[in-house]
């Protein structure tokens, strides 16, 4: 698929419960190769009581009931749902990471600007986790490239270099926006904006990832506030 | 798989990339039910080029080594890797909701609150998104209970209640630990917890959820702070 289709197609919506054991994802998306319809988006929400929750997105889908059915058909299928998509619902996400004081103070400022984009039917989320040492920023810069709907990274701390400037490098290859405080250590070379007010880089982390704000990324790559 | 041994069996983590077309993942999940793994965890994040990468979790695998050579055996598929597991990157998730200016205190109590946590190898995110309006935040709050290692919420605004309260009584059944700041409408009894701070509020969501505080959700619920 196109990313041009995925971007504009809604995705049909799917929640099934089925039993938590080997197959099971094979038998459901068997049925649903059988409708030949392209998996967007999928993941195991719950598990407990032996049951697993299993969510996916869908496009290309020509019988929406008749695929419902067919998977209603299935002796392992306990309830199928329709459920809004997280990327309706949740939206596009920015990851900050970092030391607590001042991921705090970033989020302060990117879920104000998000919240003014939120209210005119955008969806920006802000996600965080706060973190310290070389090794565990490495991993957890690496896996924002691996985060479903993750499109930029704020890297909050006062110094960050090595293995996660390396980090940095890899995942803007696959197409996430870094932002980084002004901080010692390798970091900041590496992002592709560097602003020293924690309030500010989280605002214009949201303008960076806004469909509607006037500010481009690509003006702004390499500079510094 | 019992709850019990998915909570200490650490998962094997793979990486997949393939073509973005459907029948993709009911190939590769044909190739790990050989195997008679369970999939405990999947989804799909990147999609650009007409290629897709897909990560796995995997438990009760016997021969790893084997089954990477399999599915780099699929004509299909393009790399196969080794990933560290999101468990242990991002850990536990709380999910922020509500507000721009009362979610943005919540999450500078949240996160410090994380930070002291995680320096001492526990691994909790805070994720937020601001929003207004019943039906959206009905529709967030219900989507809760989908999001992958989501443990609590914090409902963070001035007034809510409705279908807003209805949904809070939908994921507490179904084992998120709800927290609300004291504010007008039904939320606030609709919640475990009522907390009139934010900043304490982000702390005590925390402590909540920590594996290693000494504070107890079930001696708490129904108090008002």
């Amino acid at each position: 698929m196109s990313e041009g289709s995925s971007q504009l197609e809604i995705p049909f919506t799917l929640v099934v419960r089925a039993p938590d054991e080997p197959g099971i994802l094979h038998k459901l998306t068997g049925v649903i190769f059988e409708h030949q319809a392209n998996i967007t988006y999928i993941d195991i929400s719950e598990r407990r009581g032996g049951e697993c929750t299993i969510y996916f997105e869908l496009e290309e889908l020509s019988s929406p009931e008749v695929l419902v059915e067919d998977l209603r058909a299935l002796p392992i299928v306990r309830e199928v749902e329709r459920a809004p998509s997280f990327a309706k619902v949740y939206g596009k996400r920015i990851i900050v990471i970092g030391g607590g004081a001042q991921v705090g103070q970033v989020v302060v400022g990117a879920v104000a600007e998000a919240d003014r984009h939120n209210i005119r039917g955008e969806r920006i989320s802000v996600d965080t986790i706060p973190l310290v040492g070389e090794e565990n920023l490495a991993a957890a810069v690496r896996a924002v490239a691996r985060l479903p709907r993750a499109v930029a990274l704020v890297l909050a701390g006062a110094l960050m270099g090595g293995d996660v400037a390396e980090a940095v490098y890899e995942i803007r290859e696959r197409g996430i926006i870094v932002l980084s405080l002004n901080m010692a250590g390798s970091v900041p070379e590496a992002a592709d904006l560097v602003v020293t007010d924690p309030v500010q880089c989280g605002v214009m982390a949201v303008m960076a990832v806004s469909s509607s704000a006037r500010f481009d990324i690509n003006r702004q790559r390499g500079r510094r506030y």
